[in-house]
């Protein structure tokens, strides 16, 4: 009964990618792996994950190809999603033709190494005095627009690790001056992927969220230094009043239950955790609700390239949720009711209240 | 049935705080947060604990206010209780007029950084020469008299994190002119901290067995460095032969299991944990209980202030091992009989044994 | 059903150590805490799987003494088992005894570190020019004979820790000079362990694959620093395209399924864990299983001594296979046929596959 009642409340996305064009081939497997290695791509044979994304997609042949994208978002309730473009990939739509396709309201997550990097090599490395110009005028003109930004997001743990220092401007410029000696794309320094989020947290007045790549990922992420613990003290420090997302969290999901339980501002996302572990997905979403309330947890897809995956992340999100909070009912700790309003606020009321989109209507 | 014979046994809370007096207003949401935040405190109307704690008060109406904290030990089958002192906030009770209040034999739990800062800022920064021994005299003192220390207990993860040196009387009078020098009252230097460790070892010949915060705790926890793996080389070496008791311990609840279980003096408790987390208090012990025997797990409730959370807290324990040793009986593992003397152990009788305290009659 | 199905499953134990001869005296209290410590054994009495291993071996009490150890291999189906050596205890049989005794084909693992001991204290200190090729030689002549290696272990965990460095020719000639200098026995510095390591790989073309001890041991083991996290870089640096086995890998399992689902080359093994908390293995299980697909996960018994842990460890991991297998038929994740099959890939199929030992019989 509960799962009925969860498929009647629509989703908020507050952390998905860009869809891929229609001449692009990205399987499943693909998808569910967010890899393209044949070797992980073929042991995903044996795992849950895809015979349950098999079965699932079976009940959606009916969808024609035409409008597919649409009809899947529909299919999934998404009443609106927050798309992090900054990450590019063969046939990726623009944003503009990705919120066409999807046909819900749309809006951008910047992600602040792309823009720092833009700003800097992208600019013919700019003195050190004129980066951080560059760097605010493109965060805040990435708010502008029908698709203008809600929430600002770092990769720093596939960079640097999350043992971030304090934001330092000499730390900043001798870090500059190192990266522009060594001439390559790629942001790395931990003293500046500090000081670009807290310029990022001043071009938005802190006013937008900051959401935190934590745990989980492919295998470039520094998994040993991806423990949001390692944040904590930035908490009280640079980052202090400001909304911070964890995003992901696997293994660490107790660690960020933790931090939301004794930080007002911090919040707790499972996304890719329950996409690639849909069999899991309640158990996960219980131990986020050992500490933090449910106003602290969000869900997302962290989908990317075909609209299969934010059809099959949102109904595993809503699964496991009916799984979780069906389990407290059964011990006494909720009743139905509450199980239906802490669903509302996991899979859109604390996004809205978060990112401020109460009306996303264009 | 096995929470009704659960009901029957007697606990001893061997790791609790002081009440506070009659004119203060601690709200049960500030106690289980550890926190008057009120962004915390009004985050805790949608986490199980608050509900629960209420809808188990709610049969307790008929206690009268007057000889409440009495009426509730008394319910809660409390039959003694060790109280850390050394951690001061309004309207607490002293001691004498705590242990009046709960009516059942209390001992005083030594705070190691409180009578190291009353020995050294608190005595106006006397040379380092004699900081020991008026460190040392306090230890001694503090077991002297009808509510006698019968245990230590360290916040070093509070103030430094785990990793501490191997105790130098050099690197500590080092330590020692940094801090007079600085001349905060606050100890957080690691050296220092291991230095009074041992002091406190040394004053009370080992005999008493130490606590060390483990995991858990307010924001101002140093939680990357709260792992008791980080003190694993001290078991065998200025710890040796000393009972070590890692309080709370979540999220590092298997850490601490598996301390326990290849050392024969760690214990393991969980108890702020269960506190904060009834739904998931059998969770937890199962945790504890996968590689530490049940001669190694203790109960407290690290209750504090109002007589409620002594209440709820042990209440709270005795579902959970319930539910814990119901299920190792329902898998064959264990007997009914079993299960009562293993609960019996982690109520009491480990605590008995371990603090010294089978005749605790005054 | 499911149990029964598995009953059928021959096992291959791809991580075994000696059986111990006729006149030792080794309790089962002493094999299932890996001590010998009268504290750690004691306590077992309170821990389910002392009581669960009694119940088990009740059933075989017609066993005769004289083909104890065949009668037991055989009831715990165990087709083949490859044998780590490097480790000596009292009353060990050699390697041929050993396999005479439990009547299966065995194979050997080769210990880096006790090899590399062998090649340098063992051969009278010889300069380091000679080092690597005394090493590799030894390693090189493991793979030959009847009971010829087949895999490579590294106690690097116990050792140094994880965090290795890049293995590095100077380095390693400043550390063995260091380890020269010290005239030790034991080989811990990080440098050499890692250059060993390396060399060993050199030695087997990178044809072998490598177990690696992770998480769960006795009280010597750096706890802290066997997060396999921490090795993470090397498996796209030197270790990459070598089949890496990590061991046990409690309380790291999700940390290891996870590296399993991103490294094509990366498998986990619960070997000890299952041995030392039977009552949790299905809980365990389905963790490795959450991001580690069923051809990654490998059945072990890390047993040693008496044949008895050889077949409890077996009849656990098939009880462990059956309730966590069994929980994702229930769940609707997975169907039995595809149940069967997956404990045939982790009982056997795995080791068969990634040890290049199809065909066994002598």
């Amino acid at each position: 009964v509960l799962i009925d009642r969860l498929a009647t409340i629509g989703a908020i996305d507050h952390h998905a990618h860009l869809l891929a064009g229609p001449d692009t081939q990205y399987s499943l497997a693909d998808l569910l792996t967010e890899s393209e290695d044949p070797g992980l791509t073929a042991q995903l044979e044996h795992h849950p994950v895809l015979a349950r994304a098999r079965r699932d997609l079976a009940e959606l042949l009916e969808v024609e190809p035409e409008g597919r994208a649409r009809a899947l978002i529909e299919a999934a309730r998404i009443d609106a999603m927050f798309v992090d473009d900054g990450f590019s990939f063969d046939g990726a739509l623009s944003l503009d033709a990705h919120a066409a396709a999807v046909g819900c309201p749309v809006r951008r997550i910047v992600r602040i190494e792309t823009e720092a990097e833009a700003a800097a090599p992208g600019s013919g490395w700019p003195p050190f005095a004129d980066v951080r110009e560059r760097f605010v005028q493109r965060v805040r003109a990435a708010a502008a627009g029908e698709h203008g930004a809600v929430g600002l997001k770092t990769i720093a743990a596939y960079r640097c690790g999350l043992d971030l220092p304090v934001p330092s401007e000499a730390d900043a410029r001798a870090a500059y001056e190192r990266w522009r000696a060594a001439d390559v794309a790629r942001l790395t320094d931990p003293a500046l992927v500090a000081w670009f989020i807290a310029a990022a947290l001043d071009a938005t007045e802190g006013r937008q969220p900051l959401q935190v790549h934590v745990g989980l990922g492919d295998k470039d992420l520094v998994a040993s230094r991806s423990d949001p613990f390692l944040l904590q003290r930035h908490f009280d420090g640079f980052l202090r009043g400001v909304p911070v997302v964890l995003l992901h969290c696997y293994p660490f999901v107790r660690h960020a239950g933790y931090l939301a339980s004794v930080n007002p501002d911090v919040y707790v996302d499972l996304s890719l955790s329950v996409t690639l572990m849909p069999h899991r997905a309640a158990e996960l979403i219980l131990e986020a609700l050992e500490l933090a309330p449910a106003t602290k947890l969000l869900y997302a897809t962290d989908a990317s390239r075909r609209p299969e995956v934010f059809y099959l992340a949102t109904r595993w999100w809503r699964r496991g949720l009916a799984g979780a909070l069906g389990r407290l009912v059964d011990d006494g700790e909720l009743d139905l009711g509450g199980a239906v309003e802490w669903a509302r606020l996991v899979l859109a009321a604390n996004a809205a209240r978060l990112y401020g989109v109460a009306d996303l209507s264009p």
